[in-house]
């Protein structure tokens, strides 16, 4: 064995000291990520807004009240760090003129580059039953559960594509996306809309790096589920009786887990997962439990009123 | 043995004499149905109308275009018993307000009763890509695929309920109502939210004694499929290159079939029922072969552009 001579061992000093301050200096390290989420002002939206600006990202929220972005911003900013960027932007997502100008506003702060991520959390619920509504009922449900998160990843897409943005669109349907019962013809309708655009989406999106996700999430405790039980049919609530809604905080993490998993349809909920395998259609599943799943069996509904467990009235395979 | 007195001999043929009067004025005779058919002057629609009305019903089509229903009517005339009432009527059902004012002039006809049969055949596709449509292209979409039926069942159902008419909803829906693929983002969504819809609407009806059916219904040839052909782009047109679409009148034939065997969601071709079994959820079934086509087995899409059969890269459970 010998020592290296001195000029070799300079030089190589000499490159480490330059990886050293090129490190500091932020030239490897990965840009933050651009995060941009409807709905971001409250319940789901607002818990994942929260756990993204901890995990080091640029946020954006998007929602109609200003009062309540204002408050949410307030309490992101103390999580950030000087480099992340957290912004709102109110908005009424269902028109796609402004779902459109919302986007652009959003991503002046990021030199103009579409975001990589955008969850789609905006939508409301109102049971009502269909002999009991008005069409002005029924448009609004549409408009507030398809149209506030068709039209914001028809924006974002645009972008990230003519931009080749690597990214992920991550829409939130909802257990009533994959079956559904009285009281929700103003409300089912577009959760499986969602469901049909995120399934043809995904397709589409193989071409071009971008993934497509969409949550079925089961009840979410707060002030979107208080509303939506403020005027619930009588029988509405029989059906759901057996329900537990969860705290924000707890399906985010479900719907994150699910993402991280690279789930397509993700879902937190035994029940959902057993719908999930005879309701989803020919689209990737979640893995060998899948398998499980559909030997505990398809779940039939029969003719009454009580078409969900934990009463079926007929079990089919 | 004795013979019956003369008395009761002449009562008896009295009563026999007014019952085949009775019989004869129609005083026994069921009232003829009331059909009412969206998208009556083309397609499946039409051969629908030639088909009940050959039956014996009343028919009144609408559609938008006034010539074809003016030559769909005088086809449909000469089928007619002097008795059945044969009428179109023009409308944009698109809207609320038109499809209630259809319906409304529609009965007048039949002295203001509700149509006892309804059924929703309007509808068209223009598949084209996400990221080359505009915004206007996916409202049309819906639109055109989801609103040209919902306001019509809508106005349709409160009439019958407010009625008390027992009667049949019969929503069209598409394999592409299941499950979907690039180019078809802004069809699925419209025909997956009818089937939301629908399933909604079966459980809420079940109140109501009007039952609900959807029809999952494979490509129909005729003006309809050729526009859709139009534009399609060139990967969904490979994805679809296996399938091999039927005349109205087969698919018409599949359809009232589905309906007369009591279907919830009827289905004219082999591989819609696999999918069917594996992307229906728990929404009743269509019999034991059910079972059977479970164990065919759930087909599921791998991450490539050819997601449905006659080329699937993935066979799970």
């Amino acid at each position: 064995m010998h020592s290296a001579p001195p000029h070799v061992l300079t030089a190589g000093l000499t490159l480490l000291a330059i990886l050293i301050a090129a490190i500091a200096m932020g030239l490897f390290r990965k840009p933050l990520d651009r995060v941009y989420i409807t709905g971001g002002s409250s319940g789901l939206g607002r818990a994942l807004a929260v756990e993204l600006v901890r995990r080091g990202a640029h946020v954006t929220v998007v929602a109609r009240d200003l009062r309540k972005l204002e408050e949410t911003t307030a309490a992101l900013k103390p999580l950030a760090s000087p480099s992340q960027l957290i912004s709102h932007i109110s908005a009424d997502l269902t028109s796609a003129e402004s779902s459109e100008a919302a986007l652009n506003d959003a991503v002046v702060a990021w030199g103009g580059k579409a975001p990589d991520h955008v969850y789609l959390c905006a939508g409301f619920s109102r049971p009502k039953f269909f002999v009991d509504m008005d069409a002005q009922h029924m448009k609004e449900g549409l408009d507030g559960v398809y149209w506030v998160s068709a039209y914001t990843a028809h924006a974002a897409v645009k972008r990230m594509v003519a931009q080749r943005v690597r990214g992920k669109i991550v829409f939130v349907s909802s257990f009533l996306g994959y079956t559904t019962f009285a009281g929700y013809t103003s409300y089912s309708p577009g959760k499986y809309a969602l469901r049909g655009l995120a399934d043809a989406l995904r397709s589409e999106m193989l071409l071009h790096n971008i993934s497509v996700h969409i949550f079925m999430s089961a009840g979410i405790l707060g002030p979107g589920f208080d509303a939506e039980n403020e005027h619930k049919p009588a029988i509405t609530r029989k059906i759901e009786e057996g329900d537990k809604p969860d705290e924000p905080e707890v399906v985010m993490r479900a719907m994150i887990s699910g993402i991280e998993k690279g789930h397509y349809q993700i879902t937190n909920l035994l029940i959902t997962d057993l719908i999930r395998v005879g309701a989803a259609g020919p689209v990737p599943g979640n893995g060998p439990l899948d398998f499980v799943y559909s030997l505990i069996g398809g779940i039939e509904i029969g003719d009454d009123l009580s078409p969900i467990l934990p009463a079926p009235t007929a079990f089919a395979f």
